[in-house]
């Protein structure tokens, strides 16, 4: 439990922060950054937790979370100043909220004992949704769909690999822990090394 | 219960008027109106009642919602021509629906028993989710996330009203009410004489 | 119940190759082709059953709609360069996902003793918000709401057929039947020949 509440702490609080740089972008007052803050950090566990049945939601069970969204906002209102280039923040940011997001969704999907296919997809929209749902609503080009990056991808894999750690006997923390890191790994070679899987490219101009 | 159901009634025809308005400017048909003008009404309220797990949603449990939104829909139809400038209508239609979605949304959270925090993001969501979808999904730039205008500040503010004034013992309909006009005074005057907080500005070019 | 098992499937399969042939213009890899199917397929329906309270959610109860979408995914990523206009396959497709999914949507809402305006709204919102997320997703202009086409319309014109060949004593299966081709004719009539309704035209220039 210990291990899921904290997966749960840290991704909220590198999702707000990234949150908070978006609002930034788009030049909203405090208030503003607050509410992407809080939507990216929730956003994907909210959906978990609404598919799953899970009640209360998360964060309306523990308050916790949205206090330290909402710091992470405030913190990031008074600094973003100070950094150079928001965007390579952003991405960054993002790669390691995605990773522990994963993490804490397929933990999550795991206690209520779904089968595999489902624990894998709860990750995943665990991991991608509250990206997805701050880039919808700030205008900015999904993560998510950015053509030649590794991204869901990267939720999958780390995901797969949880699972596949607990059949092979892994204790769940360490699965966790496996499933974080493969998935960063990923998405940090993608980020860095441009890896990518091939996409799809249709010969005549677009129809 | 029955100022919570006279607000649910009031947000939901008020917000279908305003839904109805950007239907008009992206030209649809009347039953296209009709579905901006649902979506906008109870989409906040609808995210409200699935997250505190109220089932059945109120617009399930009681279809008058529906039928309300519907005919507000199909009222702006034959008359949105009449009207000068229907973008100042919706700004106006929105500020009202605002104020009482998130009264209405404060107080369905109060009584299921919340706490503060969680009080004051449930009328947070009602009051402005509605009207976000109104506009990712028409392709309007949201007027929750517009520069420089006091929106979901107000949302907040009105929602703090209420719990703060219910702390000193006010009965929860005043409450209600008070926390409607604190929330409808400080859009109308960011409205009217621009009042707002300072947003962020970087120095450099957007990066 | 096997009919609405059937109905779920055929429309999961073709909103799902209807997804990958969006996911193919915004050129993303197989793994984003399989989240946009999978987005495609199930968001009408999860919807429902979310503003339901069914539980299990559809696809978390039976894997195999997710394989099925998945599969076609895969199978449209490799496939789809053979096909000449990938916009024309994608209406078509999503015309036929349309009436499969509104009677699957009428179908559960009526199984679970909602009223009829409440069923008719489950088989809209369980026909076109598949579509819908697709299209915000990936920026494309929403199907759901093209101008001078009937979309919205026919949704609701198969789920009130639906109601009232019930209230006229047809079986629940004949029903369903009827609303899935009454919402396709109207479909298929209004791309090929271009049925409209009359939509909202203002005099003066958009304000």
């Amino acid at each position: 439990m210990t291990i899921l509440t904290l997966l749960d702490y840290a991704s909220v609080l590198v999702f707000a922060a990234s949150g908070a740089l978006v609002a930034s972008r788009a030049q909203l007052d405090i208030v503003g950054f607050a509410f992407v803050a809080c939507l990216t950090a929730v956003g994907g566990g909210t959906v978990r937790d609404l598919l799953l049945d899970r009640h209360p939601v998360f964060w309306i069970g523990d308050s916790t979370n949205i206090l330290l969204a909402a710091a992470a906002a405030v913190l990031v209102f008074f600094t973003a100043h100070l950094v150079e280039s928001r965007l390579r923040w952003i991405v960054w940011l993002d790669s390691f909220a995605l990773a522990v997001a994963v993490s804490a969704g397929t933990g999550a999907a795991i206690l209520t004992g779904q089968p595999p296919v489902i624990v894998v997809l709860m990750g995943m929209a665990t991991g991608t949704l509250g990206g997805l749902m701050r880039d919808v609503v700030c205008n900015e080009v999904p993560l998510v769909l950015k053509q030649g990056e590794l991204y869901i991808s990267c939720a999958m894999a780390g995901a797969i690999t949880a699972v596949v750690s607990i059949a092979f006997g892994l204790p769940n923390r360490w699965a966790l822990v496996a499933c974080a890191v493969v998935c960063w790994v990923l998405r940090a070679g993608s980020i860095t090394f441009g890896w990518h899987l091939p996409v799809y490219r249709s010969r005549p101009p677009r129809s």
